[in-house]
């Protein structure tokens, strides 16, 4: 099971959403910034081919990862040639290993030729007991004398704990200082059950971020529908990596999506994200793997979900007329979408209507307007109207109205 | 647009799930209970039928709504009454009305013959331009007038503002405590464009707190994928009430979703939620309304997503055949479901292999089952297996079993 890291791709972008700028200036909230808050300089591990592949659905071939990995909104020609060799091409690049903490496994990566291991071993209670059945002593014995022999071998070293939000705080401090001492380039902490709350990353990361140097990556399942939040609230306390998989596909319902993460951050530090990412790639990327894994894109997914953008109640698409930032924190256009007003219900109002005639060029004064949206309302109170009706409505209302006209003249 | 409180409604229930407390006593950071917090006695504002109907699919005849009515695991008998009167059958019920904050519309309201009006209006500086044109001084005018109207006919009162997290925190707090001391019933407080992180929410709803004296209702949108986690945060800061909507439907991608927020309360407070709720009647409920407005239940949904309880990595397999609790922090027989486990991969183990062996009755050794397992991962890596796949390679390998026994004997 491999991972890969591509921090430092960028595509095209276009920059500078008035929207997103303005929201964020406009907010008292957003400002207050910790020094050790990471949310505009975060990184992302994209892991769809790694915990992607445990979701209940996977089945990737070399030919769906290579068109997952090229389609990945992250990817920089270096993550590109990282997947080729993970899918065993053979081509040079850097390589990552999952393996549990234990000398033989980390010898048989070595062995492989990996560039960087990444020693799991699970620290909850639960996991000591049901899985490896070892002590936190003999954990920390074991991962010292395994990190030592990767390090010698001249390969770069990770250690994270499983089921970290169930372990215990003090030995979990104790085993992350150790290896953090002993050199690792990068501590990880997984809520793997998914039971975490943002406070509780919180508070974990921000110890954990006084007890080591080096880089704190995590990684949240959604189990409890908390793990983009959790995320957002890791960066806040100076995680440095988050893990994402392309709709979250992983182990059980999953963990944080990229997409819905990526909707996150926009709003937190959008000239960060924007200058980052291909955003525009992300609905063609999340169409790509559901295909891949025979789902649906969730109806209520962030950005791309088919109704994410539509705006329906009549005070909604008043506003949303007059300036779009009203009823939208992230503008569709930084990821190549549009919004929808939709006016076939009977809760709209003829701010919407009117808008609506003014696209299908029907021309109306305010009254007439008025008098065709009590038509539609009353309309849409007896059937469920689809936007064909709504303009048929509409057209058949302005005939009426030309004719009225050609006879007063 | 009208809402319901059905908060004392107690189904009936399996208490004491051991997974979940075992689980609640085993972490560490759960056990950080502030005094304001309300994780365990929060209260649900159901709004399917209100903030749902804003959701793009939604049109809800009189029956269906009835049929949401009766089977929403949080109904009781009287909010089943409220409903009916909601839906214009003209029985004695509760009634609360959303409506704008001015004497015109509350006037309508109170001769309506309502119960209870909640006033709301938008506080952030795009709603204050672009929607209303109201400045603070002129709301809070206006908002005093009205909330003196509704009380002196005996009716009970409500203030929201709307994008609250966008407004001026020292106007806000200025106006709701002046409304709070002009004798409102309840305040509410909502991320309308759904940009608000959960310590954003903690911390305006802790200050909120120490400002009013009265329950504090929150209604967060999804947008950027919090809105769960800020619900929860909001209960630990001190809020009352919590809006939801079966499967989160409502405007754009929707708000807080009844589900999650029970997967997310039944791991915080495990023995309020199992004892309060019908939790076995979520995956009806969800049913009924994906099908009312024609969605599907994301595959991803906390609890009722297809592969919510589904785990597939032979490592995770083998711990949660020897104790649940290790890989699932929700035991899923709380909501009258079944976990699963996926042999059907490359990735599977032979201890998952072993309990579907013992499920078919199928004798076999360790050894044995090591060897037919490796035969499994083989099959697997060349193509996707269904699990009848799986059991035919089970059956036919343990069939050569029995022929070479009865050849040795």
């Amino acid at each position: 099971m491999c991972g890969t890291d591509a921090p430092d791709a960028a595509g095209p972008v276009s920059n500078g959403s008035h929207a997103s700028k303005a929201n964020t200036a406009s907010s008292p909230y957003q400002n207050v910034n910790d020094f050790i808050s990471n949310v505009a300089r975060f990184k992302i591990i994209e892991s769809t081919l790694r915990e992607g592949e445990q979701f209940a659905n996977a089945f990737f071939d070399t030919e769906t990862k290579i068109k997952i990995a090229k389609a990945l909104p992250v990817s920089s020609p270096q993550s590109y040639e990282d997947c080729k060799t993970i899918c065993g091409l053979g081509l040079k690049a850097k390589i990552l290993t999952h393996v549990r903490c234990n000398m033989e496994d980390a010898k048989k990566a070595v062995e492989c030729g990996v560039d960087g291991v990444d020693l799991v071993i699970g620290t909850s209670s639960f996991l000591q007991k049901y899985s490896h059945g070892k002590t936190i002593a003999i954990i920390k014995e074991t991962a010292l004398e395994v990190i030592q022999y990767v390090k010698s071998q001249g390969v770069e070293v990770r250690f994270s704990s499983e089921d970290s939000f169930r372990s215990d705080l003090v030995d979990l401090l104790s085993l992350y200082k150790a290896v953090d001492q002993a050199g690792v380039n990068r501590v990880g902490v997984a809520d793997t059950v998914g039971g975490a709350t943002p406070r509780m990353v919180y508070d974990l990361i921000r110890t954990l971020r006084g007890v080591v140097s080096c880089d704190i990556e995590t990684h949240f399942h959604d189990d409890t529908g908390c793990a983009v939040a959790n995320a957002h609230s890791a960066l806040e306390a100076g995680a440095t990596h988050i893990d994402t998989s392309v709709l979250g596909i992983g182990e059980r319902n999953g963990i944080t999506p990229l997409g819905a993460l990526m909707a996150r951050m926009v709003v937190t530090a959008p000239d960060y994200v924007i200058n980052k990412y291909n955003l525009k790639a992300l609905k063609d990327l999340e169409e790509l793997v559901a295909s891949s894994v025979q789902i649906n894109i969730p109806f209520n997914n962030p950005i791309t979900g088919f109704c994410a953008f539509t705006h329906k109640a009549g005070i909604h698409a008043k506003a949303i007329l007059a300036n779009p930032s009203t009823y939208e924190i992230i503008d569709p256009a930084i990821f190549g979408l549009t919004r929808y007003i939709s006016i076939n219900s009977r809760i709209t109002g003829w701010n919407a209507i009117r808008a609506r005639c003014e696209q299908l060029g029907l021309k109306m004064t305010d009254d007439e307007v008025k008098e065709v949206t009590a038509k539609i309302k009353k309309m849409a109170d007896i059937r469920p109207l689809a936007i064909d009706d709504t303009d048929s409505i509409l057209h058949s209302y302005h005939i009426e109205l030309q004719k009225k006209q050609a006879q007063q003249v």
